[in-house]
């Protein structure tokens, strides 16, 4: 892996980075396809149509259905789903902490029931690390508790100080995997997580711990999850600059459009959320000039594209009305379409914010940006 | 519209028909795409992908929903689907019959309750010409009852007389709307429908009756609803030779490979059906060796694609176990894939039989596809 910063404007950063599936341009953000497919009926092929670069997909998920001993058979789940991209993959932490139930956390790793059939899985920082190793992503995810973003000091304080030991074993579990012979991907990377709440001195602290630890690359977890944008924002003032700079930074499940370049400004190369894949599937358009209900009356003759001047697949055809007309009538390419056409917008916008960096004109796309997409238009 | 048969092979046929829309070649499979699109996620681009010839949309579902004053204000059907191509709309007759409660028949035409709202609804055959006229299509069907394929000879006699009836009445409002200033399509075209159950001599009968009153084409309808294969065959066998040689015959709503592989086999050049769409959403896909089912387990670990030598969309990339492992976890992609395949697989099959008969094998193709189609190979 090679991780070379372009251009710098402010805090932000754009930098190229090799990895053995390929070159990814930062910031970027993932498009995410949870058990190996993007929801709304959208293809590994199409991925490549609307300009993403990496794929995410999600340990958990794939680990309880079809399971990813299978996918390792079938030689890894960019080959299972023709993606020959980068693609990282989640730790499995976050759906263990947020969709199973009765879940019990030990030194050695959680034991929770399936959200499918309710059969107890036992995960920890070994088994999440195989269970990626099995898929072959380019990046694995540390396994970590994503404790509650409002919980008392004592809680996210012990919880954070396990966090970094599971930290640990995930690197050691993870070098013994990559030289095993039949692994799927020998060279698979491994971003730490930093965790806290919205507790400045513990992120501080563990931010610096895991800086320690020489790893390809750091995240930003337990953000988005419930404190306010702005207490999202002065957590990544206060933490980021204490991450390695010459490692990407990624920022887990954020967000909205705004999110992103605010998250950007920071000093955050990688982002991933299901806002645009569920508000898609929902008839939610993004927009330069903000979020459209595509179910509202007032586009029932509208002949204009989704938003005007967008080269994406479905506003290079079609129309507000049509598309309008395909969910009214809850046809599934109503839903393709809008979700072909936010991710679309995503990854535009961080080709933007890319050109933006790299030609010093940063601060001047933050302010536009941040006008335009709040000023109501439609 | 000008019909010119290229070459005729014992019964069957292959035909080039010039329209406004661009050139057809027969025999043609239509893909249904109910209210302006296919189910499945499948947009009019993706048609051009997978050889659909003609798009065919349905009158009733469209008038109850978004409605045809609509469509006609924003340029008509093909403008608002962005379908390039010829389309052919049903008469809303089917529909009217097997959907709707509380029908109520008269001379002028039939009220109804739509399935959508209950709200009522009078269509006869001025009401379907108009709504045909305002989508604009290439083809218009004439409104028509389709009576219970076993119904008695009296209910029969009865309902085909007025079906007749209705013929010369859809002949006379078409004609009316495409001279018009403002239609949509002025050249739009009327096939007529021959009706009559499974009884011969009223099958023929009618058919001398419609093919004396020179139609842009003729249609057998009330087939593939109840009756046997070989009844429907043996309807062919009579009836077909009594229809206008220089003429289109169209076989609505059927059917199975086979069903159209015999159906061309009687002097057929139109079909259509759901089959390939529904049975696509349910996972069950086509190949030259018979349906398969891709939710069974045996397709696990399977790394060919669902057919061998396919240039589908779903074939070119996708393996059985990725397909199955979609249709498992209820990923639309899983559908929309399988969707393609499908008609993928009529219209390419239809390509194939063209070539037969263009090149003098049909009967050979025939006996092939025959004995492979039910081979039972997986």
């Amino acid at each position: 892996m090679k991780y070379t910063i372009i251009a710098k404007d402010g805090l932000a950063r754009s930098a190229h980075m090799e990895t053995v599936h390929g070159a990814i341009e930062t910031p970027v953000f993932m498009n995410v396809g949870t058990v190996g497919a993007i929801k709304g009926a959208v293809s590994s092929m199409d991925l490549k149509e609307i300009g993403c670069q990496v794929e995410l997909s999600n340990t958990y998920h794939l680990h309880v259905r079809t399971g990813d001993a299978l996918i390792k058979e079938l030689g890894g789940l960019r080959r299972f789903m023709c993606w020959d991209g980068p693609m990282l993959t989640d730790s499995g932490g976050f759906q263990v902490f947020s969709l199973t139930s009765l879940r019990k956390i030990k030194e050695e790793g959680v034991t929770f029931q399936s959200h499918i059939d309710g059969h107890k899985i036992f995960m920890g920082p070994e088994e999440s690390m195989r269970i990626q190793s099995n898929l072959g992503s380019t990046i694995a995810m540390a396994f970590d508790e994503c404790p509650p973003a409002l919980a008392d000091r004592r809680y996210i304080e012990a919880s954070v100080a396990r966090t970094t030991r599971w930290l640990a074993r995930c690197k050691a579990e993870m070098q013994r995997l990559n030289s095993l012979p039949d692994t799927v991907n020998p060279s698979q990377l491994l971003f730490g997580i930093n965790q806290g709440g919205v507790i400045d001195d513990i992120r501080i602290a563990q931010a610096q711990e895991i800086a320690a630890m020489d790893l390809d690359g750091y995240a930003i977890g337990g953000l988005a999850v419930g404190e306010s944008h702005e207490q999202m924002y002065h957590i990544l003032d206060v933490t980021v600059p204490h991450l390695p700079e010459d490692r990407p930074v990624y920022l887990m499940g954020v967000g909205t459009p705004l999110n992103i370049i605010e998250g950007v400004a920071r000093g955050v190369d990688f982002f991933d959320c299901v806002y645009p894949s569920r508000n898609g599937r929902h008839g939610h358009v993004y927009t330069r000039f903000g979020k459209l209900n595509m179910l509202n009356k007032r586009y029932e003759k509208d002949q204009r594209p989704l938003e005007e001047g967008c080269e994406c697949p479905c506003c290079r055809h079609y129309t507000r009305a049509y598309v309008r007309h395909l969910l009214k009538a809850g046809e599934m390419l109503g839903m393709r379409l809008c979700t072909l056409h936010n991710l679309y917008f995503y990854n535009k916008m961080m080709s933007d914010i890319r050109t933006a960096i790299r030609g010093g004109s940063f601060a001047a796309y933050r302010k536009d940006m941040t006008e335009s997409m709040t000023s109501g238009e439609e």
